[in-house]
């Protein structure tokens, strides 16, 4: 789960979503529209009968609330909540696991704040099924021509691993940026990406007070998805004094093309 | 504003209510099912622009909470959120104004506890309007007549007060007691409500839990609705055990016919 608003329990059942599978919250910054669905969270969990530990990273401050939390509210709960802190000034690797890595993406706002990139490990090459049949290769080398083994046929012809397999998937990935100013030197750290969220707070037309709230422009964020090269780039977080969002969207796509407008509930297929 | 819980803003905007127009908060006690809403409500009011104060009156623990909000999140908001603590094991005057007055009612629940009877405060006696007329009246005696006077005629004859008015409407009074065990002894302080709002979180087969966990049976309410002589109850706060809640509607209304269940966004008429 990335940053839990008030009322993100709510729209999880909404939607269909469990709340027991969440094993990791990143929460970017410590302000209300991006923590306070943790108080809720944390005690509908108990109430659920969750024992797995629960694991929260973001930046210090997020640690005070949960330290208040847990001391007011949760000294009985049944399960752990265990914190990491998160050093906002870094692009460093912060979670990993059998298929994913998580590395922090230092963003500047008005209090410190740290956005996310989720990367896909790179897999093991496809086998093509009509080599191994060709050459009548047993099933037990499967994974050693996988893991990147040639064949070497009884009359001792060496058929190279190229040719028995397939390149393996390109890894997705996913960059989450918000909140934060347009900081252009994240083109970088964000290159390629399979899928890149940033927050669009304002139209451009509104850059200065953008830059002043430590906010991005719809234009800004257009122009760092095209900039780092990434697939696709979706906006968010969108000022109340946007009438009409499709503004925002116009004003991104005609930098970026392959932007679209976050809403409620929707979902992206990577 | 009685209690707050998480997403209590949302539902106001669904509703249709405006959260610029809450003047007091009355919360009941400190667990995060009452007081989750409290951040996000008093950020949103200052995006708002609130200037006018904001009351929030509750056990000493929701204080706790406040502070930390305020020393966090909120120390920049341009107004002023001002807290009253109760004492939870008073029945006392809490507030008051022009036309109600606002007394604590001592609870017992597993954190200290408080319920909010909320009475009008009696109104003046009507006018009959034929009368004023038959003797001629003028209208600058009207309010002397409201407040108790009587009429002295041209000649002589006394009108007695009584003759020239119709008594006030009978003033309406709401209380909320929630979360609480059974206390049969507020009988007295709820005598003759208009409302009663009262949690019912068990159905009477399991009283030992609601014992236990300091709640409170449907049938337990409706017991001392009947005692009290209200004239209406409204129970709520039903646990996720209860599968079917017209289960617990007519084990109440079996002891006190003139009960409604709470439902979401329900409004109901005093």
């Amino acid at each position: 789960m990335i940053d839990c608003g008030e009322g993100a329990q709510t729209q999880m059942q909404k939607f269909g979503l469990s709340m027991m599978s969440i094993g990791h919250v990143f929460i970017s910054h410590n302000h209300g529209d991006h923590v306070f669905g943790l108080p809720g969270l944390i005690g509908t969990l108990d109430l659920l009968g969750r024992t797995a530990e629960l694991h929260i990273h973001g930046p210090q401050q997020v640690g005070e609330l949960l330290d208040f939390l847990l001391h007011t509210y949760y000294a009985d709960i049944q399960y752990r909540v265990l914190f990491h802190p998160v050093d906002t000034r870094q692009h460093a690797l912060i979670y990993e696991d059998r298929s994913i890595t998580v590395h922090s993406i230092p963003l500047e706002h008005r209090v410190p704040s740290i956005g996310f990139l989720f990367r896909e490990k790179p897999g093991l090459p496809h086998i093509r099924r009509e080599m191994i049949d060709a050459f009548n290769i047993p099933v037990s080398q499967i994974n050693n021509i996988k893991a990147g083994a040639s064949w070497t046929t009884e009359d001792g012809t060496v058929i190279p691993h190229e040719r028995l397999t397939t390149p393996p998937t390109p890894p997705r990935s996913f960059a989450y940026c918000s909140d934060t100013v347009y900081l252009p030197k994240l083109k970088d750290i964000l290159a390629g990406v399979t899928l890149l969220y940033h927050e669009a707070t304002y139209l451009h037309e509104r850059a200065l007070r953008a830059e002043q709230t430590r906010h991005t422009t719809g234009l800004q964020a257009a122009t760092l998805a095209r900039d780092a090269g990434v697939e696709r780039l979706c906006v968010g977080h969108f000022s109340a004094t946007i009438k009409d969002e499709d503004d925002l969207l116009r004003e991104a796509q005609a930098v970026f093309p392959n932007t679209i407008l976050a809403r409620e509930g929707l979902v992206v297929s990577i």
